[in-house]
């Protein structure tokens, strides 16, 4: 059997690195045989995405749709793009494929987890397009937007860098202000979170857009979940 | 510019995130775009290295030279296998490219650091084919293989299972053994041992097959390498 999953990845790296963990992390498997076999176009080079939302730089939708000639011309099937940010653009990417989308899946999951109060961690690209806040306001929930934005984007930059401790320092007082602002839950709408913030950070509910897309492309994959047990 | 580089991953799956992750965090990078763009060909299916060395089932070399093949075809001119244990096979391997070998890059990096009596962490395989041992006794360094080489397998198995702290929890022992018998140094020469042995864990000198390879390919990718720092 072919490969059939494929993933395009690179924005940024770090982030990515982090989805391929939680493929593996999150699979039911026995031995390597029964992990997921894919494809990785890895493109950092993919034109910067807040860059050409705010101040009108080169765009990232030829890049990301070169990715998915390639994945496409090689036999793949299902394409995941773990970056939020760029489903900003999801209308305008070509496929003649399953290509998922991450901000469907995960603003289905809020619907079925019944938090009408989700804090919201996001790049302000992926705020001022309102890609997630729209879709929940449809459903009559009102993500609270931190007061404190602009610290997430240099968290979202700190990790870029690699400096994930340094990124979590920031981050701390965002959460902080979600916990006592009344949020019920956190939505993790940026690949680059769950790379600094987990379960051990905060008291409240995480609703993690990468692991929502990992566990879709391993049951995508014909694979098992492992137990929910954490 | 299209992308040139290449790895063939999955042997095994958490390993192959470790290596990307090392290939992010060793370029000296400022942004997303300065990163290393390559094309992950991810196959945990292909057969196991151990069982086919020891048991003959089913050799990994068919499928090894179908990712190559898949590489070699989509423009690829330097491809990595993150994998010793693979490298029994080395000479079996169809590549018409710049196929990056492991353990010669790897040996390179013990003969120039001067170490004279380097423990030796691999897989069975690796040590019954005398895969490094060989090259090293040419250059008059006589690797020392720990007497727990079972134990070594048992935490290389526990990695591949995703049980992370168990496998360090293993190792530990054999780490000792090595300080203890007169090594001046630990070759980690599979790929699944620095996901759980690290700087901290020894006073030994580390010398890292998948360092050195991630290194190779950043290098290869025209990119820099991050100052030296830890």
């Amino acid at each position: 059997m072919e490969i059939n999953i494929g993933i395009i990845g690179g924005m940024g790296p770090k982030a990515t690195n982090q989805f391929l963990d939680r493929i593996t992390e999150l699979t039911d498997a026995a031995n390597d045989q029964e992990h997921v076999r894919y494809i990785l176009y890895s493109d950092p080079a993919i034109p910067d995405r807040i860059g050409a939302y705010f101040n009108g730089t080169k765009s990232p939708v030829d890049a990301i749709n070169k990715g998915i000639d390639f994945l496409e011309r090689n036999g793949i099937t299902t394409i995941a793009i773990p970056c939020n940010t760029a489903h900003i653009w999801f209308s305008e990417f070509k496929a003649g494929v399953n290509l998922l989308n991450m901000v469907d899946l995960t603003v289905k999951a809020i619907l079925d987890s019944g938090y009408k109060h989700p804090g919201f961690l996001a790049t302000t690209a992926t705020i001022k397009s309102r890609l997630y806040i729209k879709n929940l306001e449809e459903a009559g929930i009102s993500a609270i937007i931190p007061e404190q934005e602009d610290t997430v984007m240099q968290a979202v930059k700190l990790v870029k860098l690699g400096e994930i401790s340094r990124a979590k320092a920031t981050l701390k007082p965002v959460v902080k202000e979600l916990e006592d602002n009344g949020s019920d839950s956190i939505i993790m709408a940026c690949t680059e979170i769950p790379v600094i913030l987990n379960r051990e950070d905060t008291e409240l509910p995480l609703i993690d857009s990468d692991r929502i897309l990992a566990e879709k492309i391993i049951l995508s994959a014909g694979k098992r979940l492992k137990p929910y047990n954490k």
